[in-house]
């Protein structure tokens, strides 16, 4: 059943495709006001636009790897897992929304909730469908050891994304911290889930 | 003749894909009153725009689900097909305008009507479809059997979103249940159809 | 080399399904004047609109259909198909603001003869790529037979496109039946182009 | 491995895709002054926008040739180079920022500095990603030698992509003509790294 799984990959790849694209719609060409000059206007307003355009990106880009890595070694599906993904995918494609909320009202505890609260909810879709795919016996019989490790990467992500909700009406910078630390962390979270052996 | 259905169903899928997110651009990032605090606004404008996101999200992913499971049985096509399928894909970009047209004028019968509509004419070109590859012949005779059902889930399908037009003149919220039913009444519907031995 | 030429008809087929998606962006919601209904807002403004999505959409479609059907027969490439089909892409990117030129200035000629200019620009580069593979030996033997009227209906579809623009000066309704024509002529166009044994 | 790394290249086939085709976006139906012709409004304000288009159009598909003649000749991966083809796509994703920077403020310095820097950045990933799967092993060994002047074509892009950025500022033609200059000389730089050999 390859090829049926295939097509679900192909779908969330253009979803994310288009998603992740339309992240960038948040960084906008300035209007200079007058006696402004260009360079400032693009220190000024652009680069934070760009700092949380390269966050979304870079988190998108995150699930897309993990998602990228969960399918790979999948060879079938039933519509339990078809839901999921589309309610992922659904998650997935809010995230130009809660990006660009986040940039818009950057010092507010409430938009980085949001954007939060997208975030974890993503990982608990994701980690749900890791455990779907493990319990009802979809991926390749030889890579199953090395996906099951994903799970616990897949709790801690949850985890830390919905505690960064919280996180953030004690300080915004928090919750950006603990978002960071998903990306960089992923080698010690990895390694903590017993993955070694993954490529 | 698979690479040429491939391609088809891979041209589908990207024509979905940037439908189904370009129907988030109606969720906007609130402009504040002044006074106003980002959670109110949060609440009363994001909250309706995201609960008709999520409708219009899970329908048009219904109808993603419908098409795969059809399209995955069917190893050739004809240039009827190939129109049809172009007709249902300009239905389906028609959905992120019809969704918004109906999140602005939640209220309005009109607005509830032409997404009725919408939904409407995309099951019965669906519809069409289906009965269009039984007939020719372009179905695996293996998987022939599981695929008729599909007939009267499309015909049920379209009944009640073409009934939701007048419904909608009536009563917003009654039309509203009935595309809210296709979803809940997945099962059933099917059960409906026969289509007990799907996957 | 199946694998190659597939990911040339991937990329043509994620920027197609973009940009005939991105047609309806010109379907914009109304913004209802003082006293004005619903309904009245959607017939006067909407449905023309609307008219000239599915035109647009038709003419797109058909132009995939041309590039499937062609591509399908294609075993291999050159440096010089992969610009051509690029120029294909980028006036094909272009059939969005063409299109929406066109339904704003719907009574100017010069709107319809920018329109049909991109059109007839999109003909002629995709006859050039048809006769490039076929003197190239790029079409696999058993199917050359059945792409050499490609060639005459590339060139008929050209002629009537390029002529649709000097036509739209005397009048819009003019050039707008051709147009039209070429989507209602399809399969008097390709008998003439001796077509016949095509599926 | 083929079919992850192809999953790989349908995920960057998209986003580019997209990107590509949201270029167009700079290109605006024109508002017409009172008395203005439409003739005159196309060729004084969108003539010029669809100039820029056109560059940026043929430069992002440039790097989409580059990407998919290395990517036919992978067999594998690591995750270095999904992280280096996830920034390859970041960047590409700014494209339509750039592009329309450079669009709207065209005779400014920092607006040509900002858009051959994002190309330059391009450029040296890119050409980061050929050493790294040439250092890694991951080229079919039969097709190692032709991508080898790679490495020497993306050394050169990249030099002249950095330096247009402080040339943006004796002269932004002088910045516009070594852009040019990398689609112009494709043929000779391709020379100059003794990639003769190649399709």
């Amino acid at each position: 059943m390859e090829r049926d799984v295939g097509r679900i990959a192909a779908f969330t790849d253009g979803v994310m495709a288009v998603a992740i694209t339309l992240l960038v719609l948040n960084v906008e060409v300035p209007h200079l006001r007058p006696g402004e000059g260009l360079g400032d206007a693009l220190i000024d307003d652009v680069l934070p636009s760009l700092g949380a355009y390269a966050l979304a990106f870079a988190l998108v880009g995150r699930f897309w790897i993990i998602h990228h890595n969960l399918f790979e070694k999948v060879h079938s599906f039933d519509r339990t897992l078809m839901s999921l993904n589309l309610l992922f995918l659904g998650l997935v494609v809010l995230m130009p929304f809660s990006a660009q909320l986040y940039d818009v009202y950057t010092s507010r505890p409430v938009a980085a909730a949001v954007l939060g609260g997208t975030l974890g909810l993503l990982a608990l879709v994701n980690g749900t469908m890791t455990r779907h795919v493990l319990r009802q016996g979809f991926v390749h019989e030889d890579r199953r050891e090395e996906t099951e490790p994903a799970v616990t990467v897949g709790a801690g992500l949850t985890t830390i994304f919905l505690l960064s909700v919280p996180a953030a009406f004690i300080s915004v910078h928090l919750a950006e911290a603990m978002w960071i630390s998903t990306i960089v962390l992923r080698y010690p979270l990895r390694r903590l889930g017993g993955l070694t052996s993954s490529r």
